[in-house]
């Protein structure tokens, strides 16, 4: 526990260097086009061939909107232009906020990224409900459709807890 | 670099573990009482004896309201009622994502933490504008009493950069 400090902290026992463990933001978008929205079939772990909204851990160096393009672009080879922030999800039990983007798809792109076996557009009636892969996924889709048929998009912050 | 990744990453020489170096959340409120707000003034580097609203680090197991609510008793010594999200600010100069909570105070508290010199309540028109310690603490604060004027408040997402 360094001096000053109320947690204990991982520190190098050569450089000193004291590496905090913070909460990761995983950014992403929930990409529409033509009232369908655009899923991910995950090629890796966790949850391999479980679909989910294009969306990753943020970097250094860049801002959130940044990092929700990027991964979209990374995961899905698509791009979009960014809309408003849509959900924020804390999930404390895996020490991660899930921050949501609107998105409107531009360009479908040639094809998807290395984490990602395939990539759909599904309209409401056919978005695979039983093959999601993250609950916090699940919970943005059905906000999205909830506030489209309401004809107005809100801000939706939320806790998943375990 | 770890295998499969695309950045460099700080790696234990002893144990192997990575520590990745991702953006940080700083969580905070906007604590309203009767039409003013409750500033902390800094005992702490950097920005010492400036005044700003009550915030910081996101800790592991725990979501953003309540590092929110635990950050404001912190440092101000205040009990609030937490409301919705209000401003979020990416800052990627100094790799850091900054959320402001609106809130209302309950009970001042008998003292503030060891990080503030002391807590005062302000009306607009006595806001300390210059002596504001943060960039994002000033944006907060302006969208807050705009949209109070306007008689409605909604989310702002933001950017500063350097």
């Amino acid at each position: 526990m360094p001096p000053g400090d109320t947690l204990q902290r991982w520190i190098c026992d050569q450089c000193g260097e004291i590496h905090y463990q913070n909460p990761k933001l995983i950014v992403g978008t929930v990409p529409e086009y033509q009232n369908k929205i655009l899923l991910c079939r995950r090629a890796i772990e966790p949850r391999y061939g479980y679909w989910t909204l294009p969306a990753g851990f943020m970097e250094n160096d860049e801002t959130t909107g940044q990092a929700a393009l990027r991964e979209t672009l990374e995961e899905s080879g698509a791009r979009v232009e960014l809309g408003e922030p849509f959900t924020m999800i804390s999930v404390p039990r895996v020490n991660q906020v899930h921050l949501y983007y609107r998105a409107r798809v531009h360009d479908l792109g040639a094809k998807p990224g290395e984490e990602t076996i395939e990539v759909a557009m599904f309209e409401e009636a056919r978005i695979p409900w039983d093959e999601i892969a993250f609950r916090t996924v699940g919970f943005t889709l059905k906000r999205w459709f909830a506030d489209r048929a309401k004809g107005s998009f809100s801000f939706h912050a939320e806790d998943l807890m375990a």
